[in-house]
């Protein structure tokens, strides 16, 4: 699966983002730094045209910009229109009951690829009664990858659960990576761009899909996380402080290529 | 006063922003950077739900993007509502008359805690009728300390008014800091970002009000201002071009604690 | 042409952005590093005002938010009416029907000064029957300098096509630049940040055109693309990766000065 990383920089999906606005630029260089071409739209008009001619579609409700909210959907339904890998980012699920609903609303109404967040987001979106699958509850000491397998196949997609240890399961297989770095969590957006870098690996994919290459799908999703994640560790080198780290985590991420990921990924 | 950083560092307050578009992803890593968690949005369904559980809000007036100038108002009052400390920007005050008039209605409809300007802001806001209090003004040669004393009497709160030298008041005492470095003018938002460390130390404040420690709400807005002021000052080594500068600041804000404010600080 | 960067240093012209969200950090901060003073407003209600003092206006299409486009209309039309140097960037105008006609719509309503894109857009904006003036079409071997020429007589302005050479017409001379690195492409917004530098020499342009100083107009908006294509060539030494490439980026267009133009600029 690591030759993915190549194929990127072959074809440079076009990755469409819905995102935030605090992370929006970063979200772009670093789908720049890995080889693909973002775009970003906030834009009702052109929603159709735009998703018609992307190879993949992010949505990011990160701010929850109460003006872009019909935007999103539409964008979201757009996607499954024209069959394009579409991936969900449902910034801080949780935190209150409007960006809950917000996320239950996009679940029901749009198909996605994949579904990202931490642990605890997952949790608790395998705790919502999407398209009346009734509700989940997890045992407080409930090994991780049950759960992000369980909702997995609730939500009919690979799920991303990322934290110490990440979990990825399409509902069959987990895969879990044990890269990454404590110091990914004090630069913002860190997230959302591994959301960019799911989706750039996604646009990739999905060309090879009618081809005789080896990858799945799950497969290509966990090299999104495994490329933040291999990227993150070769960044944190001598104490370095966070902004020294983020300019060399885009570093990283530009020069990253399948021979580093072999060589530093941690995969299980 | 200065331990108030350590504090920052344990409890971790959430600050809120209702916030511009050009600065907001700087404003949230130097929240992360001095180890507060930012939280930004632009949503009118959730105001209340979410700052009744952020330890501080900012508001900051930037762009004054039209379809949120009734967000912030309905922010600023929720802060009010959860008695959240709650701090004003009002970026260009004095630049058009809707910057004017929208500030006049902040000042008007909501309690803040703190207002924080360049000099000429704070003159021109001390130039303000709000609350029917009548319009202040100042002699050319009016001692600042005394320009910003007056004005935190007038709106019943601390004023911070940067500039050469930095002046803080709570109508009682005058802080002053003479930290800084004129490169600090050369990076978009280090104003707002200012801000944003202001929120931070206000929200671990807060959280020290019933306890027996000695530090006072003017001496923890000082803090957010001294620590730009000193983070500023040793980031401006070897005639450092502006882009390096910039990421020395926020390694440096990263890196900042209580010994380095104390040995550096320049503070009356 | 050169020491135009001096007097951008010296005036400060004040660089009026109606811009997207995704590179708006970037160009308040490289109008900054230049010498000018970056200013960015999505207020519908402060138009006027805040254009009637600007040195220049820059208009941006780039994430075509809904909500602003009768904004950019109405900034653009001010920009006229106060008689302000006036730049577009029509980001993607073939990309879809929505983007095609908002461009239209902006060339018809509003007289600019400028218009820059990169060849692929400047040649569909030569395509459109602007103001009723006929739709041109170019031959693909047409000589760029042609091309243009053409578009720069038809839309009455200068026209800025980049590329690996750039090119600049009044619609009767042209200048062409050599400058330049391919990582110009892989950092976002390095064509908006283009636009910026553009506005600033033109807000200092501006103030000289009653004086006797032998800068015309063309010679401005060219000083803008050099000054980012020596810049940009300046940066990418030793195999520098594409963060670090940012951060120098921004150094050397603040240590830029009329020397290294000459000594490094490569134009005919």
């Amino acid at each position: 699966m690591f030759e993915l990383i190549n194929k990127v920089k072959e074809i440079n999906p076009l990755v469409l983002h819905y995102t935030n606005e605090v992370t929006i630029n970063d979200c772009a260089n670093i789908t720049l730094a890995l080889g693909a071409s973002p775009l970003m739209s906030y834009s009702d008009e052109e929603v159709e045209e735009i998703v018609s001619v992307a190879s993949s579609v992010v949505i990011n409700i990160g701010t929850m910009n109460s003006s872009r909210l019909d935007l999103f959907v539409k964008a979201g339904k757009a996607a499954n229109k024209f069959n394009k890998p579409v991936v969900l980012d449902p910034v801080g699920v949780f935190a209150t009951k409007t960006r809950t609903n917000f996320t239950n609303k996009l679940l029901n109404e749009i198909k996605f690829d994949v579904v990202k967040g931490n642990i605890a987001e997952i949790k608790f979106i395998g705790g919502l009664d999407v398209r009346g699958q009734g509700v989940d509850s997890f045992d407080d000491g409930e090994d991780i990858s049950e759960v992000v397998k369980r909702v997995a196949i609730k939500l009919g997609c690979v799920v991303v659960a990322t934290g110490k240890v990440d979990f990825i399961s399409d509902g069959n297989r987990v895969i879990k990576i044990y890269n990454g770095t404590p110091k990914l969590k004090s630069v913002t957006g860190t997230g959302c761009m591994t959301g960019s870098l799911i989706g750039s690996y996604l646009g990739a994919y999905d060309s090879l899909i009618k081809s005789d290459e080896k990858v799945s799908k799950i497969e290509a999703v966990a090299m999104g996380v495994l490329t933040m994640g291999v990227s993150g560790e070769l960044s944190d080198r001598n104490n370095i402080a966070i902004g020294s780290f983020k300019e060399e985590l885009i570093n990283n991420i530009y020069e990253m290529n399948s021979d580093k990921l072999k060589e530093y990924g941690r995969v299980e």
